[in-house]
This record gives structure tokens, sequence and C-alpha cells, in this order.
């Protein structure tokens, strides 16, 4: 394989030609699934990469020395203001045709609740759902969900 | 929204800054979920990005003017030199917090041989497994797999 050459280094990823591919160099995420009496927690915000609100769950990027599991406990208190135990449920790559971003899906169990302070640029609204029906949802184009949200309503469905 | 200024403009993805959020243009992608006797279709390949083998499921990008269908009957044949019928069963995006690539995964069923020229830059092996085991391997690291295997696999484990 050739060197990659890189056409620019970011904040949060970098762009590099290796050989004929385009390659995204970007941190890994974390997503948290949370659930209650058959509602799976998620999270709506605006998306300024696809320009419109998104429902996922709870989920962001890692930071640098930080482990999966520390992300997701910070993650799931930023975002809905609770804690629990987790568990690795996956970890996959997101689009592996061009990107390195893995993501690391934990189910939380025993919810409490707890302090943490919101992300400063983030706005987004915490909100319960039957899985089935956000499933449906985006499938007839009501809803845009993202793969944390899909892998999270799925293992819910599972049930397991 | 401030205007997105460019600055890279490439074969398969865009990079531009859109105040303070940096942002991938990327074509969306189809999956396809074909499974027989209780086992998935996943394909096994290089991907440069991540500098590894992963384990899919006949995947690719949806060239100019193709529909998501037309596009995911196309790489089936390509990939796996299959037909079927095929039926939408989710779309999400991959990583909206940068990039605005979408999947759509279908379902084949009545899955028949064709014939269909394999991508020149491919080289890929067909394997079809357990999905259940695949689900453990890639938790215990010992394959690493993509959004659309992740997906397929847990709609072939929720069997519907």
């Amino acid at each position: 394989m050739p060197e990659r050459e890189y056409l620019y280094k970011g904040r949060i990823l970098n762009l590099a030609l290796q050989g004929p591919y385009e390659i995204v160099e970007h941190a890994d995420a974390v997503a948290v699934l949370a659930q209650q009496e058959g509602r799976v927690l998620f999270v709506r915000q605006y998306r300024p990469a696809v320009g419109c609100q998104t429902l996922e769950i709870p989920a962001g990027l890692i930071d640098p020395g930080e482990t999966p599991l520390a992300a997701a406990q910070r993650e799931l208190a930023e975002e809905a203001q609770l804690a629990g135990d987790l568990e690795l449920l996956a970890c996959f790559y997101l689009s592996p045709g061009f990107c390195d971003e893995k993501l690391y899906v934990f189910r939380a169990t025993n919810l409490k609740s707890t302090y943490a302070q919101p992300d400063a640029d983030e706005e987004l609204s915490v909100e319960w759902h039957d899985p089935q029906e956000v499933l449906e949802a985006a499938r007839e184009g009501r809803v845009e969900i993202s793969a944390s949200a899909m892998a999270g309503i799925l293992f819910a469905l599972q049930g397991r």
C-alpha cells in the first residue's frame, strides 16, 4: 500500500489520499442503548452535515486517551443526565470504504439520574419512544435516524 | 447556517467547512441482506481506510441517477452473482455528526444465480455465516464488521 498523502488535518477529521483512495481519518465513537418500560431513549438534534434533525441514541466521539466505556458513561450523563451499568453490545466500522470511524454500542441498565454539564455547542431534546414505531417511521421517511439509533432499535427489538 | 466553504472536491467525497463544522459530503450507499438456511451472505475484503479485512454484506455506492433499489440489485449481482426480490428494510445516516452518507438496507428473497462483471478494483470473497456467530466474533474483536453487516445481522436475528 502506498503512503497516505494528507490534504487536510483538522479538528475532528483528517483527509488523505492513499493511492487511488480518498480516506477520512476520524475519531472513534460510542453510543448507548437505554430502555425503560419498553421504550428506548433517543436524542433529537439538528445536524448541519445532513441539514435536518435526526433521531439518534446518546452518542459522541471518544476523547483522546479516553476508553470507549468512559466515553459512553460521559455521553449518557451529558446528553440524558443518566448513569447506569454499561455492557458492550457491538462495535463496527461505520463506513469502512472511506473512513476509519468505529462505533462502540453499549447497553445501559440500572439507570439512575445524575448531573453533568451538557456540551455548550449541543442543543438536543431527550425523548423516549417505542423502537418498532421509530423503525417504521424511518422506513417511511417520517423521521431521519442514525446508525447508532438503528443498532439500538434492533438490539432493543431483539431483547438481548 | 453559514455557507459551506469547500476545501476539497474529489471522486467519492467533498470536504467543506460550515461555520465551525467539518463536513464530508459523500454519495449514499446500499447494502443487501441475503439469507439461506439460517446463514447470511457476507463479503470479506481488504479496506485501505481501516487497514484490515472487514466482513460486510454486499454493499456499495449509488451511482449518479441510480435508484437505491437498482444499486442494490447491481451490487448483489456484481459482488455475489445473485439476483432476487428486494424489499427495503431500513435507511439511516451512518455518521450524521460530520457526513451526509445515507445507507439503504434491503432484504433479498427468492435468490437465484446471475452473472455480472465484478468491479475491476474489488477483490472480495463471498462467505455464508451464522449471524449470531459473527456478532459474537465482532464483539470479541476476532473479526471487524461494518455498519451494513451489523444491520444485516440484527435484521436476520430478528427474523423479520
